[in-house]
């Protein structure tokens, strides 16, 4: 019988060389054997831990999201830089833009279902409980209006990232890491320190 | 020969069958029958107009489109209730919630296809250069900044509405109108208003 620690390890390996089978194919050319030769394992072994695509596309964005919560947890604000600590999450590099492509596939098979539409929306709890906390440090750093409210500020950083993510991904060639990080102050800093509507 | 009109006619009745099927069942299980049986004609007709999914995929999403910047050009602000007149292309009814879903398939797709993705960039561009017409009248009547650039608050605009839309589409009971509103407004007030980076 296998080791717990060797069965999970095993199971990340191989969601880990899916993240790369993913956003380089795109979920719908992605194959199991395809995962399988990136992870170095047999198509037997992928199909052991995972019973099908879109349980190897599911494993693939947790391990997305255990990454994006460590570096939230570990990022810095620099000289009251906000854009430039959240540029950091852009798809500005080609490991990140694998990362987006994945959450991309998951959006698609998300909107219609409404399992997956469960586990989004607890990935995005977690995400958006962490930020909230940076926004509550950014109100007593004066990085963000004191008398915002916090989830709201939180939900429309989420909002510009994703939407400036989305289109970065998009249209790689036409939005270098300096245009990202330009558009997303332009976004941030004014939402941050707007005072709340009366 | 059919009339030019009859065929034209003809694609896009498919075409707009196929959002409702995109939209209600995802890209993944979309079967051109099914597309066909909401179109009210046979399998045969959609493959003589259509050469695959991925082709009626593209006719599903300009019709999106096209109904999409009809909507820009009649949009009118109130009140200089910006948020408010964006909020119309918000995933706020079902049936803007069945467009979202035909744009979440399209990137899903275009993510990791050259084409498409020039496709998404004519359509954005086109999009984009409607809402800079508007900002330079907000710049005008005092809704924008007058020495912003307006192109990056389009750039911002749109990142913003497509951040929401992903959220809200993704996440139906907890985003009613009033809340989408309400976070639109905390983003596009405050960025249309911002004095410019120095």
């Amino acid at each position: 019988m296998p080791k717990i620690a060797d069965h999970s390890d095993r199971m990340r390996a191989i969601a880990s060389a899916a993240i790369g089978v993913i956003g380089e194919a795109g979920i719908h050319n992605t194959r199991l054997r395809d995962v399988a030769r990136a992870a170095d394992v047999t198509t037997g072994a992928v199909t052991h831990y995972f019973d099908g695509k879109d349980a190897v596309l599911e494993a693939a964005l947790a391990e997305v999201v255990r990454r994006l919560i460590e570096a939230q947890r570990s990022a810095r604000v620099v000289d009251g830089d906000v854009a430039g600590a959240v540029a950091a999450f852009m798809p500005n590099t080609e490991e990140r833009r694998r990362d987006w492509k994945v959450w991309f596939a998951f959006w698609g098979r998300a909107i219609s279902d409404a399992r997956l539409r469960r586990q989004h929306r607890a990935y995005y709890a977690a995400i958006l409980a962490n930020l909230t906390d940076s926004i509550r440090a950014f109100q007593r750093s004066g990085l963000a209006h004191p008398a915002a409210d916090p989830a709201l500020l939180a939900d429309a950083v989420v909002a510009a990232v994703d939407g400036l993510g989305i289109r970065a991904s998009l249209e790689p060639d036409e939005w270098p890491p300096e245009r990202q990080r330009k558009t997303l102050r332009a976004m941030l800093e004014p939402i941050l320190r707007a005072p709340p509507p009366i």
